[in-house]
């Protein structure tokens, strides 16, 4: 929700006003607040920035405790006659996937995935749906009880919004939970395109449930090739991007939380295939899925979920383990970024004479993977454009060799109560990393 | 079960004949209830329709509330000295996978998915099985608790039945769920070609796990190249069509309740990959498996369940909440029927040069995709023969935009007790559907 | 542990070094038992043998009821000032798939897996680990609660362990359960090589869990083109060697139990996708999660459990039902070995003419599948060398026609209570076996 651009920004949004208007959109001015000139409507907010921006504690309705989006915000309402009004805008967006690399999606309200909504059981909730797309949209609230004509089932339960309309869904919420929202129109394009986002509702009573630190993120998947900006939308296995919160390491945001908190995660499938989760350091329980919360007899002690698509998980877990620990999807190919899959295996091939004639061609040709492939984690490779390397990340003690759903779940016994402020590396005790046997 | 053909339907018959006759199988006449030749044999009736049959109360036995096969029907049996005697015919067959297609495959009795099996725990249940096919092939009862000789793994618990031979197996239901059987022989062809069908043991007291309906269905996926109708039997991922019961959108069977319905639905996967079944409106909880039954306890609330390769889920809920629900896979692209992978993304492309240029050759061209995809749902583009669009459907408010797995689960107050007739479209209460806001 | 080798392991022997020495590796003389020059580390004990090793007491620290490891074994300790201490060697080594085929992979100590480290809850463990790779490597403890900086993330725990180093691991175990370890540097190429092993924590109590069989293995996939041993390293999907510890059918170890045994059997999997885990005759419980012990109320009655990526399950049974018993992966292409998936589909496709042209240029030529591929479970085929047929494995009564992960459950009621030696087939009592039907 930043209202200032740099040059840099501001050249990125000439190329992106390009696209939309290639796309047959009319948008409205990207990156910026909108100012809404419809008095009838709520503002529907924009963000340009993929940063997470620290939960704001509700300002009106009934209280809750907030969630931490990774790299993503919560959309602001308005209060009118007991309803509280959101504004979603379905559009085209330009998302920062990692540092390096900007991916040309659709979303809503200026990202990818679009802001989350917090809502309260019990709220009557009316949410605006401003249709900047070049093709028709609905939304789907997964996992909602309402009546069935707001269930935005394109042709079975409304009819398709149409490009530059704006729909109304109504409905009070009957339940709490952990939902997520995303079209049922010409879906899987616009589910590819990136189109999705977090819906979260708060028990009425805010002791039920109750948690220190509370975060949420999306898993969606995209197909772009290295050099170029956008996802294309028939791919069904071969995806490159693996993404948390249309992100990547080391663009993800890292979770921090103080020694002794309870934390809960919420985490949602919208890719095309299962994505184990797993966390080091600690076990958790699933406490909550998209139909209710687990009881808690119910509940099986895991280092690893598996949620499946179209499935959301609230883990729970006390942070009593101070340090740096990793967590990310255990599908070894989904903690890598694009490149590199089709190269053939070299372990155990003496290369050095096709380096020497390769070189005398072209001077400072490598050749690389007979001993392995962990240099390519260090080692700085020419790239595409707009493309980041498969393996990547540097932590205290040198490359981290990760990418795709990766990141670091960050315990520290100093932290203050609603400081998310990255803390930097953990400051290991003397005597409790593994160490090297001195042989001599 | 209809002995009544049409002249489409005498047409087919030849074709199909052609089909078994170079197939090498000695077949029976197909289409038509057979009429046993064999006194020592009970009867092996013969269906050709893919309509659901409505579910016949037991009429010999214990009594049972009969399940609801989408898209088929239940084995009749006799009862021989306190045996119940089902005879299965494995053959070549054809099947509809939705109007506009028919595939041959391999099943039971006319058709694949086989008829389900209905018995009731404690039960002495005979199956003969008799073999039709060009190849050797073998039963196994998944989930059946029976002596190691019955199992039906091919070398390893029995010979493997010859082409044209017939065998027995025996077993008392020491047990009541939700089952299945298939073939254990030539495993990975016999079932690419749709051999498999459910099998049912309802619990010996009426009053346990009862419910008001009862439905059941099979995954299956096959990959039938546009054009053609026969499966590829060596794909290992890339399936173009994924079916229940060998059926697609818009040609699975709706799943009609009453308002107030405590309503189960069995379901088992024996594709290649899992499939997530996602249920609108409501939640639900796995109360069976094919292990049995779960202990109300250890349930948890979902609204998409993530059904495993070999795994049966009987999912309950109570249908409180009238309207058209979809209910569908959420892998998004196992909602879509074959075609258009392969098509580059268009989206943001001006593509009316080449359109021009091309048209001037092939007067009619269009171009698509570069606003989405949206319009295939609605246009009607020439196909191949015998091939399905990859989006399609028409709901009462427009296109659906589906194929694959997806069905409507429609609760209604009015609906009468035994009546599995189809509705039609839900009568939506005013104001009571998403809605355009008017912002003249 | 063999140090004995006959004239065909000495030529294997030969092309292993060359292997090695290509790899760069300092190695150790592979096959057999090393002998430590460095009084100060323990002896890191080596393997060349691919067939499991009847589960020794343990010898020194509390006592345990060990796991039979399938085709593996458990690696010995020595106790020091009430440290218990390990000895892991990562390696290139040689691991036979089948009778028929070995593969170039890496692993520890002369074998892939690695040993399974067995302790027990309250334990001191001290492990070393020795990089004999050509690259540096890290090792993670999965599931295990210890400090941070024993955790082995490469860069971000500790520095990655250089080639031709030794690091030291400590930690002291409070917790018991299943869990395993793998290299967290390098992370898909190592995995896909083959590193990783089971770790086995019993509780402090013997009586906790107590069964009296307990089984553990670890899922791996490998890309190996037919004629060739070495692994592809960058395979994300197309797999065609589906392993349990390194090991397809009919190269796996039966499991064999005395009939009202309780039996344990933990599986975990490092694969790029979930395996469905399904076991004939008997239904099952999981017990046990690389989490923790799943609490009794909890657990589900089931015959097919989906092991995600990076998760174990420890499912337990009464081995109640005498006979073999197929114990599988239940996707059916996880049960083939290499070759074939790319062959067009026949069946109904009369090839004699074909063959005939054939035949008088290539003498001997035969065609296939046109009536299905069973023919292929029970004709011999020329294949490449070290290259399994697809379809293989001979039961009493005829060819089994699997590959892959796939095994028998044998339950006796005369095994003795140590004794670990394959029983031979099932002898069928009388009148137990499906049968054919005699019509004359």
């Amino acid at each position: 929700m930043n209202s200032n651009l740099n040059k840099d920004e501001q050249d990125k949004m000439t190329n992106r006003r390009q696209f939309l208007k290639g796309a047959g959109a009319a948008a409205l001015g990207a990156g910026m607040i909108s100012r809404v000139s419809l008095a009838a409507l709520p503002e529907s907010p924009s963000s340009m920035s993929a940063t997470m921006e620290p939960p704001p504690e509700p300002t009106s309705g009934r209280w809750y405790n907030p969630v931490v989006t990774l790299n993503g915000w919560s959309l602001p309402w308005r209060m009118k006659n007991g309803w509280k009004e959101f504004h979603l805008t379905a559009e085209a967006v330009e998302r920062e996937i990692a540092p390096g690399m900007t991916a040309r999606l659709w979303g809503y309200n200026g990202q990818s995935p679009g802001p989350t909504i917090e809502c309260v059981e019990g709220d009557k909730v009316r949410i605006f749906v401003t249709n900047r797309l070049p093709e028709h949209t609905t939304v789907h609230w997964h996992g909602i009880f309402l009546a069935a004509g707001m269930d935005g089932v394109g042709g079975l339960s409304q009819p398709h919004i149409p490009p530059g309309k704006t729909f109304v869904y109504e409905f009070e919420l009957k339940q709490s939970g952990t939902f997520m929202y995303h079209p049922h129109a010409d879906e899987m394009v616009q589910m590819a395109m990136g189109m999705m986002g977090s819906l979260v509702v708060h028990p009425k009573d805010p002791e039920l449930h109750k948690v220190d630190r509370d975060f949420c993120f999306l898993m969606s998947a995209y197909d772009i090739d290295p050099g170029t900006m956008t996802a294309k939308v028939n791919t069904m296995l071969d995806f490159n991007l693996w993404t948390w919160n249309s992100r990547v390491f080391p663009g993800i945001d890292h979770l921090v939380c103080r020694e002794g908190d309870r934390v809960r995660v919420r985490m949602g499938n919208l890719t095309m295939t299962n994505h184990p989760i797993h966390l080091h350091g600690l076990n958790f329980e699933v406490a909550g899925t998209d139909g209710g919360w687990v009881r808690p007899e119910a509940r099986w002690p895991e280092v690893t979920s598996d949620v499946a698509i179209g499935q959301m998980r609230a883990i729970e877990f006390d942070a009593d383990a101070p340090g740096d620990w990793a967590m990310h999807c255990h599908k070894s190919h989904h903690t890598m970024n694009p490149m590199g899959h089709s190269v053939p295996n070299m372990i155990g091939v003496d290369q050095r004479e096709v380096q020497q004639s390769i070189a005398k061609l072209l001077p400072g040709y490598m050749v690389m993977g007979e001993r392995g492939m962990a240099d390519m984690g260090e080692m700085t490779m020419p790239l595409p454009a707009n493309t980041l390397p498969m393996m990547t990340g540097e932590g205290q003690f040198g490359p981290i060799e990760m990418g795709g759903m990766f990141t670091v779940l960050k315990i520290r016994a100093d932290q203050k109560a609603n400081d998310y402020t990255d803390p930097g590396w953990y400051d290991f005790p003397a005597g409790t990393v593994a160490y090297e046997v001195d042989l001599s």
